[in-house]
């Protein structure tokens, strides 16, 4: 992933310096044109945006305490690292006693994606160095978008969507688990399941206003039927001696919601069962 | 659903006969141009193509039990009742006993696009039938389709394609209330939560593949980096006192997966894991 990023960078004509742990790595960007630093101190003061990005903030503190901090005096830091929101808002706390502007970003694609208009990052942190940077920034990605002053909060909008994205793709995987026991290919549901994403699609933005407004009305359906449309799947699944366990999670919570009073809902009432764990 | 698929019947003007457990329903439909029948046997005798939709399969059978066998001589049962593959199978042996020509189907729709030409049903059993009377059959949903021989089928796609879709629509709702719990609002996600579902999209195809040869070939990620990638949102879920057993599930089949040699596959290689209950 750095390399893809100082790659963005020399793309676009930037001067760009590259130090990186392994000291063999990064030939290709030298030959692009990119200086070596000899260390992280000497990257630090190479330029006035420095960009971070390696394992976890573990690794990013322990390289960015081998410069000092007078070294930072007047730079941006941005740390692409992909961590916690709390690891990020420990990281800002840091550059704010040494008094570096820090933005924090999520990269939300994939490597061969950096530098392109198509790419989405997520900056959180100090807006004023956002705001300066952005041209800047938004040579590593196209779609960079800038979320809020917290620190925490590009890594928050990682997880939100991972959430999602993880457990839709288990959900079908599971679905086609579940059709292959009877004999059905995966390929025989493919338009169906596209369809199914369509209708998934049309429901964001209700299930956004639901959620935002702490309303759940009904329309065409409500939560005790679909709690019970859940509860025939993890049977479905179970008697094909297939594991259930996150089928039977959504069941736990959507029964919570019921029991909660709100089986008479939308299912995106179902977050009462979330915000309420056993 | 019955009413709307009488109603269908009539506005494609079919010479439509109802019949309703509770005497004062249908009264519309009479009033359209349906006939109303004393009794079942009276409603199975009175067309060629029987159509049964109720609560479960226990009620459809205890109506059908009602007419004899000598008035289903001759004519098609199309059962729409929403149930298991199981049950379809077992009512499909009950009509060969008695000779009736039967079709087993799932509506995918609700009540308020039945007879339209978007409305999915899906139908499986005698192939024959279907094709005799798919012109009829259409009538209720322009999308109809006939998915095979077997009569548990259509409720096997029906289960399939609700297993992704209510997992999905648990992970959205998700999603929403981590960001939530870090004062995010659900409407400042939904522009990527939607890039994420066109995401979701492109690999379906690419699944289907994996699952149906049996094969996982890993391009931008493997199982290893996205389990870490889950275990990360439990644990940030759970850190903010959400219910986070969804996800544990999910987290349980890819860890699974990865002890029997899938870390370096795609996520699909999940599929193992979830074959492989503990």
């Amino acid at each position: 992933m750095g390399q893809a990023l100082a790659g963005a960078f020399l793309a676009a004509g930037h001067p760009t310096t590259v130090w990186n742990r392994s000291p063999g790595k990064g030939e290709d960007l030298v030959a692009r044109g990119a200086t070596r630093a000899a260390s992280p101190a000497e990257a630090v003061r190479a330029g006035e945006v420095v960009v971070v990005c390696v394992v976890d903030y573990a690794a990013a503190q322990a390289i960015l305490d081998r410069a000092d901090p007078a070294d930072f005096a007047g730079r941006l830091l941005v740390n692409l690292t992909s961590d916690t929101p709390e690891r990020a808002r420990e990281a800002a706390a840091w550059a704010a006693g040494i008094g570096v502007a820090y933005l924090d970003g999520s990269v939300m694609v994939p490597i061969q994606l950096i530098g392109t208009p198509d790419a989405l990052i997520f900056h959180s942190g100090t807006r004023s160095a956002y705001e300066k940077y952005e041209a800047t920034l938004t040579v590593l990605g196209g779609q960079s978008a800038y979320v809020g002053e917290d620190h925490g909060l590009a890594a928050v909008y990682d997880l939100a969507l991972l959430d999602f994205f993880w457990t839709a793709m288990h959900g079908m995987v599971h679905g086609f688990a579940l059709a292959a026991k009877d004999g059905v290919p995966a390929a025989a549901l493919v338009p169906y399941l596209k369809a199914n994403i369509s209708l998934l699609e049309s429901s964001v933005e209700g299930t956004a206003r639901d959620l935002d407004s702490g309303t759940y009305p009904a329309e065409a359906s409500n939560l005790v039927v679909e709690a019970a449309n859940v509860e025939h799947l993890v049977h479905a699944a179970e008697h094909r001696g297939l594991d259930a366990s996150a089928l039977r999670g959504v069941l736990t919570v959507a029964r919570r919601a019921i029991d909660l009073g709100h089986g008479a809902d939308e299912w995106a009432a179902s977050v009462v069962g979330i915000r309420d764990p056993a």
